[in-house]
């Protein structure tokens, strides 16, 4: 039997896509990326992914997992061969069990983010991995590229978040690792191996995850600052001042805010300009009054030594929302200026101040005019260092240098220690930067290891490796 | 060349341990298992360790890596072939940097944890393993083994403490992965998949890990409950009121209290005699007085519903250490008493009431007037249920069941969806005890991965699988 037959008896011809039905997946939602497949299909629960999976193996089709397609670095879109079957897990989006004394959730990987966070709260429990695309990424994407977001500071990425998988191999075969267990010595850790693999080894079908206490109250700071070092000095003061309370610290650039409220008029400064903003984020158990108290406190005595130049607090959800606003809409801000181009590197908190200096000045020279939009989660090392054409130059004409700034970039990032993918993953993006920046020790253990769950090379070809 | 003249010729004749002077190095501390080797070589740095297992690999020697000898399952002991080559990280204990800035630490494997934790306390940071043979142990031990111990419910395992690792391959090569870096999504974790592989991948020779803010102040209370599953619930209300303060939430039975009293009357239990235990320990950032002002509202409702029949909040350090020292007798008073049997378990946290009630019954069915003593890290859902003789029988004995009452134990865990090692390792102790516990694919997975990674299997054979 053709695959296409094999896929349609098994799954139903309603859940086996082709041609213009399948035409939404093949491409990423920023449209950089267009492949093609001999179908897209959605099993509607574990055994059914194995049998696809098996059918794929049998017929030598690669198999590309797909979530919400939300990511950024193509690792969901096939090649345009047309041999690939895209394996979709939109269907598979049950809250398995949710158990309070164990503070765990079981989930499948077709689960939006959003309605996982809504069904913790339910419990009133806290599931804490927070990003832009929460109202249509997936679990299993959170888990395929090992997201981060806006709380890693203190819950960490998505690996940090699980305690078990289950996962469908290239044979189709099916590793039942749904431990609910906080500690577990027994052997090597495929769950952090699955984690962030982007679906090369295996298609992760269902987790169980961490869920914490909903914090009493939480609340929100924006801090003016003259410099990135400023920033630095402020986080460590503010780890030692707050300690785990201390649930998210970003790092924003003037320029950076000044473009929000460009573009958005109805979004206002509460401080007056300045060369850099932190946003700080407390998660208090005991209540609003108290978060106030020790922000004051902290940032008191921030303001006191002249470290902070200004600083506001908010009085309300409603501020403190609106901070946040000001954060998240930067990259809004920018798509709606025109194209530009994204860099999601890490470095080590120390040398952050030392790499953006350095990587400006490298830029300046090399592309005068250009403008850096910079920001990030200055607590996790984060930065999403953004750069956008020179005024009056076209955003198209500018993405024709994309290649030649990745690289200045990217070698600096390198230069300072730090890596090229924070949080976005690999994907086709940054497939073919890998060999620059790492050892070749560590892609021939990347390689081995693909090469032995994976010997047919079919799960997601052309991703990570 | 004969391996030991290659030995001699990299490290020196002092560093190549052979006959007597090796004799420390081939059996565990506790003595249940005695090895033999070629030699027992200590090199001083990751080079020369790298020169030692091309030196191996060339003579088709297998290598057994070995940190502070504390293991508790045999896995730094070689078999008693005399082929193998011991090698002792103990010469490199160097702490190489401490960035307080980046909040991380990158130490060599031989360091003892407690000088590791001494230097981070040098620095006003907490370096937050903590565990009873915190004095000898190293952290390369703790690499091998993902090492557990009192914070985990705070701040995880040693997989959750490291951001980057050194390893030398079962090929001799260097990989060089010391990042400091919180997010890094740049291809296959490699960082845990050696973390917690017990020397069969590789030898770790150096790690990068986070520091956390010393707490402001720790308080210490002890509970008086009536069941395991009165433990349970006040974890949770634990959990809740104190968010990420709770930094210890011991359990224990009062039998392994009594048992501490009994041994040791100079300690004394500052609450009346009780069926179970529960020792809380609070890591504030404010001071010692708003830890106990948490802890009379968080345990002054839980007496008040009835849920705890008594407590006692520690009035000073000396008080809280006091009652620590309580819980960390049981062990030293069960070794006192005689020879027992160990388990090191852990079960999803809602499942342990019914895990310790069934277990009881089934054993004292079994084994009539056995003792359990049961104590461990409830948090973490990590129970040590040992169990101790019946009155009047001898020790000796007694261990002659012990296959049959951990296969007993360990088939209840399993029943319970729990890990039949939740922090000691597997090692030789429990290998032959996976395949009844794992499924067939997990193994492959790791017999594939182990393939891959060690070939010729000359890594610590014989440990894990």
């Amino acid at each position: 039997m053709a695959l296409l037959d094999e896929l349609i008896h098994l799954l139903g011809p309603e859940h086996v896509l082709t041609g213009a039905d399948a035409a939404p997946w093949l491409t990423d939602w920023r449209g950089r990326y267009v492949g093609s497949a001999t179908a897209v299909v959605r099993p509607a629960n574990t055994e059914a992914v194995a049998e696809v999976v098996k059918a794929c193996a049998r017929h030598g089709a690669p198999v590309v997992p797909l979530g919400g397609n939300t990511g950024l670095v193509g690792g969901g879109t096939p090649d345009n061969t047309g041999t690939a079957v895209v394996v979709s897990l939109q269907r598979m989006t049950q809250i398995r069990s949710l158990d309070t004394d164990n503070d765990t959730v079981t989930v499948e990987a077709g689960c939006i983010l959003q309605t996982l966070q809504q069904a913790a709260r339910d419990a009133k429990r806290l599931f804490p991995l927070s990003l832009a695309a929460e109202g249509s990424c997936t679990i299993g994407g959170n888990l395929a590229s090992n997201a981060g977001g806006t709380q890693v500071l203190r819950y960490g990425n998505m690996r940090e978040l699980t305690l078990g998988l289950e996962v469908v191999t290239p044979e189709g075969e099916i590793w039942h690792g749904l431990r609910g267990l906080r500690k577990d010595n027994t052997g090597y850790d495929l769950r952090d191996l699955y984690i962030g693999s982007e679906g090369t080894l295996g298609i992760i079908t269902a987790a169980t995850l961490r869920l914490y206490p909903q914090p009493a109250a939480s609340c929100t700071a924006l801090v003016a600052l003259d410099s990135v070092s400023e920033g630095v000095t402020l986080l460590s003061q503010a780890r030692l001042g707050f300690g785990p309370a201390l649930t998210g610290f970003e790092l924003m650039s003037g320029e950076s805010l000044a473009l929000v409220t460009r573009i958005y008029p109805q979004q206002t400064l509460p401080l007056p300009a300045s060369p850099w903003f932190a946003l700080l984020e407390l998660s208090d158990s005991e209540g609003q009054e108290h978060a106030r108290e020790r922000f004051e406190t902290v940032l008191g005595a921030a303001l006191e030594s002249g470290l902070a130049k200004d600083a506001v607090i908010a009085e309300s959800i409603a501020q403190s929302k609106a901070l946040w606003h000001l954060r998240e809409s930067i990259p809004l801000a920018q798509a709606e200026e025109g194209k530009n181009i994204k860099h999601d590197v890490s470095i080590p908190i120390s040398r952050i101040p030392e790499f953006v200096e350095t990587t400006d000045a490298l830029l300046a020279a090399r592309f005068p005019g250009i403008r850096q939009v910079i920001f990030g989660h200055l607590g996790d090392g984060n930065l999403h260092y953004n750069v956008a054409p020179p005024l009056g130059v076209d955003p198209e004409v500018f993405l024709q240098e994309q290649d030649d700034v990745y690289q200045l970039v990217h070698d600096s990032v390198h230069a300072h220690s730090g890596s090229i993918s924070a949080e976005h993953g690999v994907g086709q993006l940054k497939r073919d930067e890998l060999p620059r920046y790492k050892s070749q020790v560590e892609l021939n253990l990347m390689r081995k290891i693909k090469d032995a769950l994976d010997p047919s090379g079919m799960m997601n070809p052309g991703k990570v490796l």
